[in-house]
């Protein structure tokens, strides 16, 4: 099997940290308790393991083709997509008024990073649709939902997001696709849309672009963008699907990676308009395709996790299973498979403490969403809202740095072998280096770090979750083996590091930007770096509880391991961040522009 | 241009940080100082521009191809190595006595450096031809050399190293090509080898491919591998080429990378078995191997700061071209080009800081070498060789390590574009990746710098280098420059983290070999940081002066500046790495093996 799905590290993530039978208490939640997440966990990792990983590397090979407009899938695809809508995978964070199951976040997260881990080209296609479905759900029209809902739910329609023009990548400021009223209420779309995933393919019968437009009139900037659904294929009022849409994919993109995932450019209105119908209201385009960013960006720090998951796997595989060279501590006299050098091992435990660390903050993250939307006391839905928010921009920015680094250590592992492209890791490294930048760029989620949960509160936020650390570091100190001890210093002097730099950025953002942008992303990489490994540290001390009463104990001494690998080899880059950032910010901006 | 050869750095390392004037005083080098240097960057740098640099995409579009055992070159690189044959670059560092220019490595590197920055896959053929002019001048018969010599030097003929086998990669002990004695004294030559760089092509006349083999009845393991020439055609006695010998490339490999650079699967004595010679004596083919393999990996590091340079410059323009949102402090109050961006800027300087660094570094070790080869004194020569040395690991592993981040941030700088293969980019880092892997993986490098240029003497010599560090702290000081200041204390802070491993090394290399290999990797980019910092924080002593006195101020300020960010965002993480390695050695190999 080329990728086996980590169930039991998510189950102790949701069990553990994630508190998945607290969430089994809120309303709408009643049937989610460990027992069903369990269930919905092992059968996902079936369908993945079986039906999407193999896929993976057909994509690779034959990647999604496009004729005469037309995109075909990468053979295979269509059949797994089918069974993908059998198996109800599409809705299953979604309401079931809508005929999804209802699942919490916590569930569904970890599900979505099944489907990454198979095959991150066919996964991106859902991701999609879910995007699509929150904005419809937000802030469609009672006809809008009743028309579309059902299909995007079930899978049978897919979803897109279409915000990027040629001139208009990270700036939306420059839109410039534009939507005329018509009579009837409906507007007619005209513009050019580039690197829409999956905005064309043969999976599905209809495909619901959700696309941002100006209207005539509208004011400039970002105030005068609206969004509008604009499908593929009109829908008539039985649910049938009508005439063809004045939306054409003239052609995708030759990419590095997840070659699978057609990426399309779509040409609106070149035959008379695209029909599109409004969604909310004129000139509020911008606000509701951020409920789609918000979802995708959280799914896009899910797709960080499930690449560096499998790139990990397959570099253990290759380095248990590959025999070079005497081990130096002269355990075995003669050549040995390579895990047994200590340096393939740091490689291994760097990618799997990245991994594990980041899936624990992702579990956290998906539980505070779903007490978020459905704790019924408002103060409590408020702060899980303001922690949830925070990570976002982490769990998207850290996640997929990481997995750079874990999948370019995967090929490492596997030597000259891994840059052959037969091998598959190469693909890993590829595929990966997207995660970095749609979505928002690391860059971006760090000036939404900076901006938007850092300095507008003047840094409370940050500081409340932050100084939550301290009871975690207590605890350690209080339990005293020597591996927690360890890990409580290193977590101690990040976090002391992270204050430094909340204060820093919540005083200086206004009176010295450029300071403080000069080491946003070095912020975003501690900060993410700070939470994850509180996460291992809390795991950690679980499982010294566990291995107490005998449960579990190689998973649980394994986690030790992780944690306290965690601290001291990642998380002992804080201070040094913190130097750069605090100290370092000055030297950033200084260069005369013409001096590059 | 697609790239412009930073000659004026070269020239500024060579001149104020290698001494080439120093250089011009040794036997041999009387006419290679500063105004030689110039004129012949110059030549090169117009070579590369304007020859290799286009071809580079074309090389990655349509790559060297393979059919019925011939491999056709990229169209184009057959003219262009004609024209690098006519312009005598071959030659450059070989000796006049075989018609090469006997010029020093120190400009010889400089010249390498633009060729592979201009065209990696290209640049791989004269650098594998360096390692077997190399390897034939110290232990070839004089026969041998009057056979080849000549032709290699002129790039008539190029030349290959057979190492790997598919079950041989790092671990040489287990190659098990077999040479049998003729009755003439040559040898048939039987066996697989892979991985072979331009092991077949159609740009040269003949190819001289140096092989490892066992003759029949040698010792097991590395003791027993002699080193055999094995020309492509069999040369006559008056240097005509004779009867196509029996080694044939069955297949090449399809790579994620350097594409235009056949990699060649060579067999070796299918039909009878090819005729080789022996170089030098039997039995000791390790030693010589390690002759082309030092070259090699020094050239290697330079491949490192080439692409890391290529992408800088692509990553530069782009950020200047392109046009996306204000600027956060109001400076500009419309959208901008994004170098006007702090995190753009903090990406640009991070890849100027590290590519300036190594380049700096591998100046300094050029130097070194030069000195250590032609040097009239011996104590001079032994300390000199003892420094290049030390510096070889690090300049490979490090600036290769370097070149897989910088390559990373050039995409990243980019955005969306970046992962559109039309863009080029993303060639740079799929080609970046094959850095750290080939001529000793950067953990065979670790291990080399452990164990031979560490542990054996106890420390001593890499101690004695890194007290060095010290006057430049204290110049630093008395210049008193608030920039000068800040590099000091982040150049001590990383001296003294650097001091304490090398003593952790040197104590602990015997007794605790797990823990210290575990380190090995950070123990190595710790050292390459610390000692390409040094050279930085030289350079900003040296600009200082050079301001003082009006010369060429736009030049000097930048690498001021460079320096200083070098300290503040590179320099900074040597302490966190002492932690790692220090602290943190026994959860690299803790957990059991089959918890992962």
């Amino acid at each position: 099997m080329s990728y086996v799905a980590p169930v039991k590290d998510m189950l102790f993530n949701m069990q553990h940290l994630a508190n998945i039978d607290q969430i089994a208490q809120l309303p709408g939640f009643e049937d989610a308790g460990f027992d069903t997440a369990q269930a919905v966990l092992e059968e996902a990792a079936k369908f993945t393991q079986e039906v999407l990983a193999p896929l993976n590397w057909e994509g690779d090979k034959a990647p999604s083709s496009w004729a005469d407009g037309k995109v075909t899938a990468t053979a295979g695809f269509k059949e797994a997509f089918a069974q993908f809508v059998q198996g109800g995978w599409q809705g299953l964070q979604h309401p079931t008024d809508f005929g999804g199951q209802g699942l919490p976040k916590t569930i569904g997260s970890a599900c979505g990073e099944m489907q990454n881990s198979a095959n991150m080209s066919f996964a991106l296609c859902p991701l999609l649709s879910d995007g699509a479905i929150e904005a419809l759900l937000t802030a469609g029209s009672d006809e809008l939902k009743a028309t579309y809902l059902e299909n995007l739910v079930s899978g049978k329609w897919t979803g897109t997001m279409n915000l990027t023009e040629p001139q208009a990548g990270s700036d939306l400021a420059m839109v410039r696709s534009r939507a005329e009223p018509q009579p009837d209420g409906t507007y007619k779309v005209f513009g050019t849309k580039i690197f829409i995933t999956w905005g064309e393919h043969d999976m599905a019968e209809n495909i619901v672009h959700l696309v941002l437009a100006r209207v005539s009139g509208a004011p400039e900037g970002v105030k005068g963008i609206s969004l509008f659904v604009v499908p593929k294929f009109m829908v008539n009022k039985d649910g049938s699907l009508g005439a063809r849409n004045d939306v054409h994919c003239v052609s995708i993109e030759h990419k590095m990676g997840i070659k699978a995932s057609p990426t399309a450019v779509l040409q609106y209105g070149d035959h008379g308009g695209a029909v599109g119908y409004l969604v909310g209201q004129e000139n509020r385009g911008l606000e509701y395709m951020f409920i789609m960013m918000n979802a995708a960006r959280y799914g896009v720090g899910v797709q960080g996790i499930a690449i560096a998951e499998r790139a990990y796997q397959k570099a253990v595989q290759f380095s248990k299973d590959r025999v070079q060279s005497r081990p130096v501590d002269g355990s075995i006299a003669a050549s040995a498979p390579i895990i047994h050098h200590p340096d393939v091992r740091r490689m291994l435990m760097t990618m799997r403490a990245y991994t594990e660390g980041c899936r624990a903050l992702s579990s956290v993250g998906a539980s505070a969403y779903d007490n978020a939307h459905h704790h019924p006391d408002a103060e409590v839905r408020k702060t899980h809202q303001a922690f949830y928010e925070f990570m976002v921009p982490l769990i998207k920015g850290y996640s997929t740095e990481m997995s750079l680094e874990v999948t370019s250590l995967a090929v490492q592992v596997h030597g000259g072998m891994g840059f052959i492209e037969e091998t598959g890791v190469a693909q890993y490294y590829r595929d990966a280096k997207i995660l970095t930048i749609y979505e928002g760029t690391t860059a971006i989620q760090a000036n939404d770090l900076v901006g938007r949960k850092t300095a507008r509160d003047g840094g409370q936020t940050a500081k409340a979750i932050v100084s939550q650390i301290e009871a975690t570091e207590a605890a350690l100190l209080q339990s005293a083996s020597s591996h927690a001890v360890a890990v409580a210093k290193r977590l101690k002097a990040a976090r002391e590091a992270l204050v430094d730099v909340i204060e820093f950025v919540a005083g200086n953002t206004k009176a010295s930007p450029n300071a403080v942008f000069s080491g946003s992303v070095p912020y975003l990489m501690l900060a993410g770096n700070v939470m994850a490994g509180w996460q291992l540290a809390r795991a950690l001390l679980v499982a010294q509880e566990q291995l107490a009463a005998g449960v579990d104990n190689a998973f649980m001494q394994a986690k030790i391991t992780t944690a306290r690998f965690y601290a001291d080899h990642i998380l002992v880059k804080a201070p040094g961040l913190r130097d750069s950032i605090v100290e370092g910010a000055d030297c950033v901006t200084e260069l005369a522009l013409d001096a590059f």
